[in-house]
This record gives structure tokens, C-alpha cells and sequence, in this order.
């Protein structure tokens, strides 16, 4: 049975929703309560005649998180729209945590978010809401409350919103630091083996994803990995680690960039043990067109010394790796 | 039919294998040749009586892409044993695409891994390889060459593998900069609405996981989301861009901490555009022991007077936070 | 407001879910399906006192895809417990489409699932399934009718399942090993219950992956699942094994395709229990054009005599079911 203004969604939590000790992130939880509030907020916007909408997320209201949820329960996320203005959609969620097998239920969340709908004929025209009908004059007058202090706090925070966390000294284009990437990822348990090693294969994976970025970053356009030098995996990563993966190019030939990657483990909890090396690597990389043909590469500025020398490095492989696939070549005809 | 020595996996590509144009992620394609190479080690070392073991990847050889795979096609990674000695196996994988529709297949990766097998009684205990036979002793010969060409290098990289990226003045425990931490997302098909636009739910996900690293660099136990205050969204995300998700401690109490995030998106191609603050929020973490129970928050060490005025802005917030608890608390008597 | 005897799923159908032209998956629809019916059912289990249990799916009842779903949509699964033997419990499920843009809604599936209870304690170990009450005797006398015939069904295909998939040497188009397809998976934490057995949805939607590769292979244009006939799950497969899930079409009509898909479960550590065959069943595909109109399917070549007869034998189920389909229509007008 389909309410317009109510929506439930359940799904069992796994593994991957949660952490090592099974407690579900709160991100897991936020991501459930938003699908359900984009869900009834969109259908609502689009039970009247004229352009069709999407509802976008505007806010979302201090939320708490009273009860850790835990894998293996049902998480229920219930949606109701509870206010409507010219522009935008209240929408009020509850989330209960049900353990299936002791058939135990607690409150684990409430929830406010404002959505605003965009249509889909001009992505940047708002639409206009169809009211919804209160239960009282005292239902719509509290509504209409919430939603005038909404709009000064968003107004507000509209205004301090610039600073950076590091201070950026905004590196100038095409040199070493402009396309320097990194990014951290936490281990879950689809990474691992079953005795909680993470896959040779999900490390690579990330390092291409980053080197894939410094590529992007570098000749923005579409970039595609073209090889990758050999990798040695010098030590175990374990699950629970928190992996940095950085990038960052090291040499550009007419037609390839060549991007040194580094994973760095670090047993977030097992403090003892400290942060290591685990890998490194080269990844090649070549720009292309619309039809897939190979472009020129901007050449690499290079500012210090420890950049030149890195340079002349990787120009070494390429003539090397080059001179390689020629003699290849001339043996095979 | 299943050979012990030969290994296949097929699978179709998805749109969360590739880049927005339709070329299938490198990584992707590794991560299936590391996932064909393991099982088919794993289940050769496990062909012998005594401890039973997982293979572990120790080093991949140099691999081209010779020709880019593409959404809807099928990749056909096919992995056989090649070389054992007494405790590492060589394992050569072929990665062909395969257009469905039209019956073309090409072949795109040729890559060669060596793994180790692992107790799985003593995690640190290597076994000992069961010998493969060979076609000729001339097989044989050039495995061996193969096998010592690799055990030279693996030895060379271990020993220039201390550098840092980005030199890191490395931190005092328990400073802003000791916990401070950033991750990049590119943001994928799965991320967005059909539209185009990046769910709200993704992005607090993100940010949950940020401010979540931040707690556990900080106090380095088990850390559960206690809160989110409230989060606008000031400007749409679109597919395509480089998410960068940044989080800091700005306050502790005796049990909680809280983390500032900030997220910034990056149209990576569209770069007239650039990089601009999509979002930022304030997340409350809590440290929990083994029973679930709270425990103190060691306190966060300031260092400069921006560091300090965070603190005191921090501090409003929660006893803020806490006088509107209690009176709702006595509300509710 | 939660139901102990009715529980719905509901979700936004994303760009993973479906195909490239954005026809969701069958293989995503049924594990939305068998996650419903395993909530609803261990749940049901866990109402009386003694051993804690969790439902694992033993059959799944001939399922037919009614109208394709489509990115964006919303998929509402909602199951309810319609009879209980001693030992098994049945539920039957409906999928609804619904647009949010235009608010259209279509059913897309009826399905009927079993289960068995098995205690946590000790794995091996059936539970006694609480008692249901019904609306009339009627209804209990029909549920009873229902559970006979699948006992018996289940009896007859535990026999006949030890045949293998046998590869062929560069085969013509048309026949069935030019389209015969098969997939290796390894079996991780996010695939399984909490207590490490592999959740039949996923099972299913592997067996749905293979079965699609084999369908576009032969007649290389739009394919969509058109029906599941019953599928017994005889042996739980566990965490940590390698899964081959085998594909072959066995019968073409003009307008649709039969194929068989084998799974077979193999224990990559331990050894000693050897590999098994876990689940097989058919599926049936059709061809679509650009428009979604169904297209003629190529005659399949038949080679050998083991090919004739497999044939013959699907051309009785087609016979029989469309039969069956003419039947219900005239009853019903």
C-alpha cells in the first residue's frame, strides 16, 4: 500500500555497513534517512500538471544518534512530509533498529530535512511546491516556524563558508603540486581475505584511483591508464587499517604522464605499531579524445630540484620501457 | 569443470567499472587479475596435507593495457600457474574483452604475480609450495630466471621505500594536525540521481567517514557517531567531479569530540568552473570501550590562537547543546 | 508501525541495477525479493521461545517479470507469510514500479518462496516453525495443497542434479556452445548472513547475471528476464567458497530463449568436503528492440543428441506453461 506522504524503506545491515566491532556508521544511517526523504519529497513535487522535478537536499537538522545500531538488525527509516512552503519540502524521519531474532526495537534516530525541487526541463529553475493540509492551524503555524528559523540559519552560514582547512598556497598549473592527490580509505571487510588481509587487488585498485586523478588533474580531459611499472607489496595490510593512497606526476613524455604512487597503512587502533610503507608504484597514462585518439600532454613544471631529479628518472624508464617494446616489435617481423 | 591449475572469472562491466566516458577503470581490471591470482594460488598450496594457508600477493610484474575495455562489455581474466618455487608461485593472467553483441574480443592485460602462501594457524609462518610439473625442463629453467630476476628487485625496492609525499612535519599526538585528514571521491554513476546530481546521502556518508578517521587518529579506540548539527547544501554536486572531504578536531569534553568537515568539488574536465565549498557540518563522536560503554576523550591539544578560538566556538556550541537537553529532559518530567 | 507478518522493502532503482540500456536487472529484482522473505521469515521464527534461528531460502517458486523496471524508478517489495508446516514457511511477495515523475505504478512480480529455520546453536539442526492462524479453513487447506506439491517438486529435482557444463572448441553461431557462458565468484563477508551462510539473493542474482550473458551472446541485441522457473536451493553454501555459476541454452521459441544455470559451490581450504552442485534452475529471455517490442529469436543449431533431448525437454515446459498462461487468461475474462 502506497501513502503519498509516507514512505518506509528497510534493509538488513551488513557487514560493510559497520565497523570491526559490527557498530553501523552514522553515515550508513544518514545515507538510508536522505533516499527516503529524496523519495517522498520528489513524488510529492510531482502530483501536480506542468514541468516534471527532482527534489534536491536543502538541510538536514541537528540529528542525534541515540542507540548504536548493529549488523544483522533491520534498520527501519520511516519518511512523512510534515510542512510545505512556496519552495521547498519538510520532511520528518524516524529510524528504528529491530533485532529479528530477540524481536527487540529502539528508536535509534529522528530526523529533519528540507528539500527544494529543481526541474528537469531547466535544471536550474526552482518549481513550485503543492501545499499539503494540516491537521490544525496550530500544525501549520509550528511548520511555518521551523521554516522561517531554517532559512536564517542557512542564510547565515551561506556567508562564513569560504575557508580552506590547510591553507592552500594554490599552486600554479601543470607543476608537480597542482595535480598531487591523495585520498584515505577505511578497510572494510569486502576488502579483505577472510582472515583479514586486505586483496593485492584492492590496493591497485585505489592506486589507480588516485593516480587516475592526478592524470585528470593535470590535462583535464579523459585519461586512461596505459601501464603500470612493477609493484612490490613489501608488508601485509591489515583489517580496521586506515590506507593514504598519494599521487603525484613525476614525468610527462609528448604523449604519457608518468604518476608515483605510495600506500601508507596505519593500524588506527593497534597504536604500537605505527604507520608504514606498504606499496609503491609508477602508473603510465595517456590522454585522449572524443573518438579515443591519443592527445599531447602539457609538459610537467618542475620547481625544486628533488622535481628534476624525479624527472630524469622517469625519463630514463620511458626510453627504457620504449627501446623495449621497439626491439619487441623488430623481433616479431 | 575445474582444473587446479587453471583459473577463469568473467563479468560483465558496469557503469561504477568505468569513467563517465565509458572507459573501464584500470584498477578495475587489476583488481579482477589479483582476485583470478589469488584463488588459483590459494587452492594450489592447499593440494598438501598440513596447515591449510591463504596465498598472498608479493609483487606484480609490469602490465600494459593494450587496448581500453568498455562499459557492456564482458572481461574474461583467465590466470594459470606457471612457476613454483619452495615458497612463492607465479601466476600468469591473459584479460580479453568481449563485445557480446557484436562477438569481438580483444585481448587488453597480460600480467604476471608472484604470491606467498600464509598460515592460516600462525598468520606469519610461510608454508611451503607444493612443486607444479613442468612440459620441459626448459620451462622450468626460464621459470627459474623469472624467479630470480623478480627476488633481485623486490630486495632493491625494499630499500629506497621510505619516502613521504608531501613532507610531513609529523604532528603531536593529540594536536588539531595529528587527527587532521582528507579523502578524494570521485564521484561515480552510483552516487547520483538519474539526473546527474550527487545524492545528499552520499555526501554525508563521506563526510561521516572523514570526521570518523578524525576521532579514531585522536583517541585510537572504538568511536561512534553521537550527532550531526545541522548541514546545508549549498550548491549541487554534479557526476564527473572530484569530491574532497575534509575533516579537523575543533573541540573535546571529557566524552566527546567534535570534527568540522568540509567538502569541495572539483568539475575535473569543465575547469572553467573550479573548485568550489559544496557543504560543511560539524559532527559529535563519542569513544566506547569494549562493553559499548563511554570512555574519557583524552584533550585536544591547541597550538595556535585560530586553533584556540575553534575551541571556544566549539565549546558554545555543546554547552548550548546540553542546557537544551536538560531543559527538554525536565520538559519530559 | 511494524507487522510481524508483513514487511516491506522499498528502494531507488540505480545505474548498477540495470543494463545499459537501463532495464533493471532481474537478478537485482529477485534478491530484493529473497531479502524480504528472509526478514519476514526469521523474524516469524523468532517469536516463540527456545533456540534463536535464521530462515535460509529452500525453494523459490516459478517466478514470472511482468513489465521491465527502469532506472529511477522505485521498487516496492512487500512480503507476507501465507503458510507454515512443521518445518518450512511460505511467502509470498510483490513487486510494485513506481515512476515518482509521473506517479505510474505497475506490478512487476508475484513470487513464492520457502524457508527452513536453522538453529544458531548448532547449524545443522532444524527448528519447529510457530503455527500461522488463517482466515479460514479454506485458506489453511490451500497453503497444505501448496506445501505438498513443492515437497514432492523438491524430491524429484534433488535427483537428477549432477550434470556438468563441458566446454567446446571455437563453436558456430547459433549453437549452444557458442553462447554457453560461466563465472567464477568468490563468496565474501557482504554476500552472507551474519552466521556465514550465503544469502539466496545473491545466489540468484549471479545464476540471473550468467543466464543474461548466455541470452545476448545468441542473439546479441536488448535482453531482458522474462521468467525464473522453481529454483531448489539443496545444500547451504558457506562463507569463503568459490562459487561456478554455469550457463547454457537449452531451448529457443520464436520469441523467447530457455537456459540452464548450474551453481556449484567448492570449498577452497577445505579440501576434504570436495566441491558440490548447490542450486540449478531456468531462465527465460527475450529480445528487445530500441522501442522495447519483443524481437524473433535465432533457432537454436542443435549438434549432439544430449542437445536434441535437452530441447525436447524444454519445449514441453514452454508448452506447458503457455498453456497454462491461455488457461488463467480465460478464466479470468
Amino acid at each position: 500500500m502506497l501513502s503519498i506522504a509516507h514512505q518506509q524503506l528497510s534493509r538488513i545491515m551488513r557487514p560493510d555497513d559497520a565497523n570491526i566491532v559490527g557498530n553501523v556508521h552514522g553515515g550508513t544511517i544518514l545515507k538510508m534517512i536522505e533516499e527516503a526523504g529524496g523519495i517522498i519529497s520528489t513524488r510529492h513535487c510531482n502530483t501536480q500538471s506542468g514541468d516534471r522535478c527532482v527534489a534536491a537536499l536543502a538541510r538536514v537538522e541537528r540529528t542525534d544518534f541515540l542507540h548504536p545500531m548493529l549488523i544483522g538488525e533491520v534498520a527501519h527509516v520511516s519518511a512523512e512530509l510534515t510542512y510545505t512552503s512556496r519552495h521547498s519540502v519538510e520532511v520528518q524521519v524516524n529510524v528504528m533498529a529491530e533485532n529479528i531474532l530477540t524481536g527487540s526495537k529502539k528508536v535509534t534516530n529522528k530526523a529533519t530535512l528540507w528539500y527544494v525541487p529543481f526541474s528537469l526541463q531547466n535544471v536550474d529553475k526552482i518549481i513550485e511546491v503543492p501545499q499539503i493540509e494540516y491537521a490544525s492551524p496550530e500544525q501549520e503555524e509550528e511548520g511555518k516556524k521551523r521554516y522561517e528559523a531554517q532559512k536564517m540559519e542557512r542564510l547565515e552560514t551561506k556567508e562564513r563558508n569560504g575557508e580552506a582547512i590547510i591553507p592552500v598556497i594554490s599552486p600554479e598549473e601543470y607543476t608537480v603540486g597542482f595535480s598531487q592527490s591523495s585520498l584515505i580509505h577505511l578497510v572494510g571487510p569486502s576488502d579483505c581475505t577472510l582472515h583479514g588481509f586486505v586483496h593485492g587487488g584492492v590496493t591497485m585498485k585505489l592506486m589507480d584511483e588516485v593516480a587516475g586523478i592526478v592524470a585528470a588533474r593535470h590535462c583535464k580531459t579523459n585519461i586512461v591508464t596505459a601501464s603500470v611499472d612493477a609493484i612490490n607489496f613489501h608488508r601485509k595490510i591489515k583489517k580496521g587499517c586506515v590506507v593514504t593512497v598519494s599521487g603525484r606526476m613525476t614525468f610527462t613524455s609528448n604523449k604519457s604522464m608518468e604518476i608515483e604512487v605510495f600506500v601508507d597503512a596505519d593500524p588506527l587502533v593497534e597504536t604500537a605499531k605505527g604507520k608504514y610503507r606498504a606499496v609503491s608504484a609508477f602508473f603510465t597514462y595517456i590522454s585522449l579524445d572524443k573518438d579515443g585518439k591519443p592527445l599531447p600532454v602539457p609538459t610537467l613544471k618542475l620547481e625544486t630540484q628533488e622535481e628534476k631529479k624525479r624527472f630524469e628518472e622517469g625519463k630514463v624508464r620511458y626510453l627504457h620501457t620504449k627501446a623495449k617494446r621497439q626491439a619487441e616489435q623488430e623481433r616479431q617481423q
